[in-house]
């Protein structure tokens, strides 16, 4: 397929053409660039949504509770659930697999789940380019679902308008969810599998450990929701809209992903240098990855060195951005 | 202090030199590269062992059972806690503080947490520092305990000499360790918390998973462990012996050294470059990132020019490595 072609059928909407070109993220293509330039006057125009939280807690039922929440109110919506990529796993999740089906029918609807194979720097940088093209093909919603709760996936899940945290009653309690670090990115938390017992602990533990927290103008709510049985959903999807409002009407939300997108050009730019500076050091035969080996030179020196290949004699960072044209 | 007072307080494993030379990494501080340089050659002796496993699986109480195994063997031990740093619990964890008891007068064992917080790129630059000089401290075994169980605690885990991963019976089972994508890091599994019902199961899950991965040299063995009776350390003990002489043996272990510390020194180049284009990207006022904002530029195309004005001209990686002396 050509590129303009594949251009035309994602901004079309059309599920093939999306699948494809979230399929070149996945890859690491060579093609992303030139896809991108066509895509991305086109993006901006869809809510984003993360949604973490440990092993287990119940993200992907939550994710199709949504889904049917916004098909029943007219949005078109998206999933992107972020898969690590076990070779055990096999890639695809199998919950992926089973919600497809429920929705397979539906052109208002894109499932996908994405392995980052280590390509473009990991999913800190195929997350964003898969999410411009759900973005550019209409969805008014995506969600993006991490699979693990670490530095990495929390990172993915707060680059997003509206970041939800997920827990469960008896998960552990508030304290792991402070230990895991993912208490100071929600701006909605969501007590899942409510129809346990447990579950007012569970607001009240996290309650307390926000308290213990700095003040912030955004309170982040607390939902309780059930995937069996679709209590609390409306008041979820409620939550979303209202941290939504806020964010436009404060210009919290502009500025958030104007932070974002310099990140990730920052985080290119790191990849792809850091990447340039590894060949080096592996074609460097007898030099300084044997001396690293010997001893006879520390990483930082050796990171000194390669910078000053990698990046000529501009150490001190004087010189200019280069031509716009160049 | 001065630094090589410094460096030879950590030489002498000296606890204050030690922690102090940590909270060096903690920090960024610019004087790290050259403690660096003096730690450096007489690193490279200690076997590093990671530990990580889904929050609530017992990964410290695990920890310090292995320190009290080790010390009945003679051998002098270090933890390092990677905490992620949330506002939410302050830094250090209370499990570190009330491990630290136990072993307060013992000049053989340190525990250390340390917060990374966002300085050096995050964990995965500051925990080798960490690493090294519990290592230049002359600490036989040092530990490395991620907290979460993400991406980059994956990363950091598993760039040590023998990495563990730990779950437990009914974390969920064997799928949701394989979602994690932490079941090709293991060199040796542990199912903790074996006096609960289920362990069995558990051990179960994992083995069928293991049959559907690739075929490797190194089976990892599964070790049953109770940290509140004990059973099994001894085991999980040997087990890790067992991984060093296969690894001694085999070359293994060399080669995944040697593959560390280049990739230490690529993160590290990269980071340093990263931070270099973000500089530019926000003080090109009106120019980059407000053409980004207004989407008439997108990403791919403004990391192409920031390469450019960050690496020079030597875009197509032919320029030779810098001058030793440079």
């Amino acid at each position: 397929m050509k590129l303009d072609d594949l251009a035309a059928g994602v901004l079309a909407g059309e599920r093939r053409s999306v699948a494809r070109a979230i399929s070149l993220v996945e890859d690491g293509s060579t093609e992303l660039p030139a896809l991108s330039e066509l895509l991305y006057p086109n993006t901006g125009r869809a809510q984003t949504v993360g949604l973490t939280g440990s092993p287990g807690v119940g993200k992907s039922s939550l994710a199709e509770q949504l889904v049917r929440a916004g098909r029943s109110r007219g949005r078109t919506m998206a999933v992107l659930a972020i898969d690590p990529t076990s070779p055990f796993s096999g890639g695809a999740l199998l919950g992926d697999r089973l919600r497809m089906q429920a929705h397979a029918t539906d052109p208002g609807v894109f499932i996908r789940s994405m392995a980052t194979r280590g390509h473009l720097g990991g999913m800190a940088l195929a997350a964003p380019e898969a999410i411009r093209i759900l973005d550019a093909s209409g969805k008014d919603l995506v969600i993006v679902e991490t699979v693990g709760v670490g530095q990495a996936e929390v990172e993915v899940a707060s680059a997003t308008d509206t970041t939800l945290v997920v827990v469960q009653p008896g998960w552990g309690d508030a304290v792991q969810a402070s230990k895991a670090g993912i208490l100071e990115i929600a701006d909605v938390f969501v007590v899942n599998k409510a129809d346990r017992g447990g579950a007012g602990d569970a607001v009240r533990d996290l309650r307390n450990m926000l308290r213990m927290g700095p003040k912030v103008d955004w309170g982040p709510p607390i939902v309780k929701t059930s995937a069996v049985s679709g209590e609390g959903i409306d008041e979820l999807w409620d939550a979303i809209e209202q941290h939504r409002k806020q964010g436009e009407a404060s210009g919290d939300r502009q500025a958030r992903r104007r932070r974002r997108v310099i990140d990730e050009v920052k985080s290119m730019v790191a990849f792809r240098l850091g990447e340039r500076a590894a060949i080096r050091l592996r074609q460097d035969s007898g030099g300084l990855a044997a001396d690293l080996e010997a001893r006879e030179i520390d990483p930082y020196r050796a990171a000194e060195i390669l910078l000053k290949g990698v990046a000529g004699s501009n150490d001190a960072g004087e010189a200019t951005i280069g031509e716009r044209n160049g």
